[in-house]
């Protein structure tokens, strides 16, 4: 790539994209847990968790330059490499590299969210969890039960069960 | 691009991609309604209809080679084009404007499903109704109300008020 990404460094707690952001990067997570999600009637729903080597971003207010509907917050201290709207932009147009980088990110991500949408259509509240701590086991240590009940769309009382019938 | 997609016609209820199928193209909808699915306990659950204009595949099976856990269904006679596997991945090796093309339609492809997802989380079956006959008032003189009630996951019932309470 014809560029240097920026190196930013986010305080646990602390919000890359807010809701109404317009989002002027793609990220790269070097270091820390992410977590993406949008408001409903004063409550969150978690669309995502990012881990360390994962690209991310409020992707379709990236694209559309339209107000983002997602929050993207740090659930621990974040390092981060960041690519600016407009360097991509003119990296896309003349670029091999840049369109084959950006179009292989793309489809990874795609990728996600079609698995997370069939998932939540054909598997139950703990299949998913047990999907979640095999591929990511650091999640029981690094992200609260409160936040996984509400990525895996349940009530953390159910969430407690599940843990207490599979241990 | 540097080859000619392959022209197909398809009969009404024709598959174009079985579950457990690899898929090898990537389709563009010139003439048709499409219907792309899962199986979940004998039951299908539809997870969106494709319409004239639009790119469609079991991407995910195409782009990992791995049977498809979709499939692909014609709701009327369809007319599409494709472009196959091997064919697509060379130009992307060597070809600017095929990786602009793999890019933008996987950027939008992935847009759709974000938005689909969102929308289960954030917005009522009625809401979700409005809007997709609102985007395309074709369904409802196209698509047989069962499969309609199957894309919003409710029951055929809930369609029937819905229909009846915005008449």
């Amino acid at each position: 790539m014809p560029f240097e990404p920026l190196s930013l460094r986010f305080e646990k707690k602390s919000f890359v994209t807010k809701i109404k952001d317009i989002e002027n990067h793609v990220y790269f997570l070097q270091k820390g847990i992410v977590e993406v999600g949008i408001h409903k009637e004063g409550d969150e729903k978690i669309i995502d968790f990012v881990f360390a080597g994962q690209f991310f971003s409020s992707y379709t207010s990236f694209l559309l330059r339209k107000p983002s509907d997602v929050y993207i917050t740090c659930l621990t201290e974040c390092m981060v490499e960041a690519i600016p709207y407009e360097i991509l932009q003119e990296a896309y147009k003349v670029s091999l590299l840049a369109n084959q980088f950006g179009r292989i990110i793309t489809e990874t991500a795609f990728m996600e969210r079609v698995k997370r949408e069939k998932d939540f259509l054909s598997k139950s509240a703990e299949e998913r969890y047990l999907e979640l701590i095999e591929r990511r086991p650091e999640v029981i240590q690094l992200i609260p039960g409160g936040r996984i009940a509400k990525y895996l769309g349940i009530h953390p009382e159910s969430l407690s069960r599940i843990r207490k019938a599979i241990s």
